[in-house]
């Protein structure tokens, strides 16, 4: 941190006042502050409306003295709710060398695209590194979420949330939407029947293909083994009952297999077996994602298991109206990038059928 | 996998049957299975009793063709709950070389030091490499569970947690006692004042030593800044205000600062401060975890801010009637050991103040 108290810099005479929370300042405000640096508003001639955030930040810097006669930290301790960490956001998307706008109307130009609906979603507007308000070009939407702010799913897909933890440390969580689709085609397997054995089901001498090409269930391993069986999950099997791949040795089919699941994991299962359908259906190959602490592990290309490769996603299927915690979505971020793949939320639609996909990621702005 | 019909090698005569849930089984299985091999319990005679889940092991390598007239997939799908999960267990930790036993008296000698009560906890005891039921040496006393199966964290500190995944896969959590202590120490720190804002605590111009050696708080960045401001985050106020080196500016203490807290995260605030605490008063460091998804990361020795090493540990503070489920656990000590990083829980005691610290790392066996 650097310790040059600017304040004589400040020209005599650049008053600056509170009017209807905004933070009025003439002199040569509007050329210091706007036109160079990409604060304020301009009002008309040399004066300037800046948010409070923004004065809070020149007042940190020393290039204001003080707003109605408070300095830095009486000004920022007279700030309402979320103050703080918006100003930590603030100050460190300054430090990084951007320009950037409060979300509000006047702030942010109309040729950003960027509409009142919008505005209303977002804290700030940050414009790419050498931009500034009015070139008409948006390089990050910023939501500003404390640790320990509730940030419901469906809010998520447009922006970066940008979170601030509890020792004021930031963590950029970058939200778009993702298209899960894959390369993998299998056709041509043999119907065939297994055993329901409590919450999975055992293929007894199944059709190779069934795991080699189509990836699956997995094989029971055991040295000098006497039999041939593939263990299949309970949402394996109830995917594959439905396509007529699969049925139970003593009677039943999808019905049963569906009731299984809600009776060991509730609808938890049926949201599974969705985004399994789905991912299924798009040419993807789903496995289990436990060792990740996911719903499932996804391979977009499965030529045959011989050849496999590396899982490219991690998904987590949720109902529509969930809302993230920042400290899970922090730890199933981390973990993802940890192993090199994208963290990927299957959301139910409001119907309760269609999947919306949300992909998360870390952000280094 | 192997495919070797091994049903021809089983001599002629040799009968099993099922009596009281035991598989008995006569001709020369006391020397073949038992002896040799480690399976069963000698009843006197060349007659041995087979637990199921042995007897279903012999079918499936083929070393016994029947049981009361079943073959491997009857007998298999004849018996009860947990069966499934827990011959995929025995199954892998036979292929890995070791010879166990079911956690049942009779299975399991005394000279192991196991009793009846700590039987009653476990599914299997293993022995070491090479060893076998009478060497009275232990490697791994294993629990098994499904992934849906909930884990009360009260009964884990002993145990290897063996997690059967719903596509039939392992994963082996040991569960063991932890010493969270380090050798920090850090004297002679000044008194200070901060400001309570929302759920942060900014003290302005901080003494150097705060920071710098005892790691307390986040120096507020900017570059330019004309304030040094130090960030606390509660967990941390409160402690320091507790120790007598830290007031509010604008009045009150400890006691405001836990309010505060408690306002903002529940009583999960108080279960935190006792950890923080705890590992202070330890001389370990912790920081907040936040970015993997904990509530601390901790760092045993602090000698400056400027040397820091990796901290070691993660923590995750809970009640004492906390409720794992193996997926999260799965997620907590997979992203730990992604980050080279021990998982530990700091559980309350039963009365709410002391602290039992669980240690969770994943096992080869």
């Amino acid at each position: 941190m650097s310790h040059i108290h600017a304040a004589g810099g400040i020209p005599p005479g650049m008053d600056a006042a509170l009017h209807d929370g905004e933070v009025r300042v003439g002199g040569d405000a509007r050329q210091r502050f706007h036109d160079a640096r990409g604060y304020g508003r301009p009002l008309g001639g040399d004066e300037i409306a800046l948010a409070p955030v923004e004065a809070a930040h020149l007042l940190y810097r020393g290039d204001l003295e003080r707003v109605d006669g408070m300095g830095f930290r009486a000004f920022l301790t007279s700030q309402g709710e979320r103050f703080g960490p918006r100003f930590l956001v603030y100050l460190d998307l300054r430090d990084r060398g951007f320009y950037l706008s409060p979300a509000v109307e006047g702030w942010v130009q109309p040729s950003t695209g960027l509409d009142a609906a919008e505005l209303e979603e977002l804290d700030f507007v940050v414009y790419p590194r050498g931009k500034g308000p009015t070139d008409g070009a948006v390089a990050h939407r910023i939501r500003v979420v404390g640790e320990r702010t509730d940030i419901p799913a469906a809010s998520l897909g447009d922006a970066v949330v940008a979170v601030v933890d509890e020792e004021g440390d930031l963590t950029y969580l970058e939200t778009t939407g993702f298209d899960p689709s894959g390369e993998t085609a299998v056709a041509d397997l043999e119907p065939t029947s297994g055993t329901l054995l409590e919450d999975r089901v055992l293929v007894w001498d199944p059709p190779g293909p069934f795991h080699d090409r189509g990836f699956y269930g997995q094989p029971l391993e055991g040295r000098a083994a006497a039999f041939d069986v593939l263990h299949l999950s309970l949402v394996e099997a109830a995917y594959l009952a439905a396509q007529g791949l699969l049925e139970l040795a003593d009677g039943g089919g999808v019905a049963r297999l569906v009731d299984r699941g809600r009776a060991v994991e509730g609808e938890r299962f049926d949201r599974r077996l969705r985004a399994y359908r789905a991912l299924r259906n798009a040419g993807s190959v789903p496995k289990t994602g436990f060792k990740f602490g996911a719903d499932f592990r996804v391979y977009r290309e499965v030529e045959s298991v011989d050849k496999l490769g590396h899982s490219e996603f991690l998904v987590r299927a949720l109902p529509h109206e969930y809302v993230f915690s920042p400290r899970d979505l922090a730890l199933d971020v981390r973990l993802a990038h940890g192993v090199r793949k994208r963290m990927v939320f299957a959301l139910d639609g409001a119907n309760g059928e269609t999947t919306r996909w949300l992909a998360v990621g870390r952000l280094t702005p």
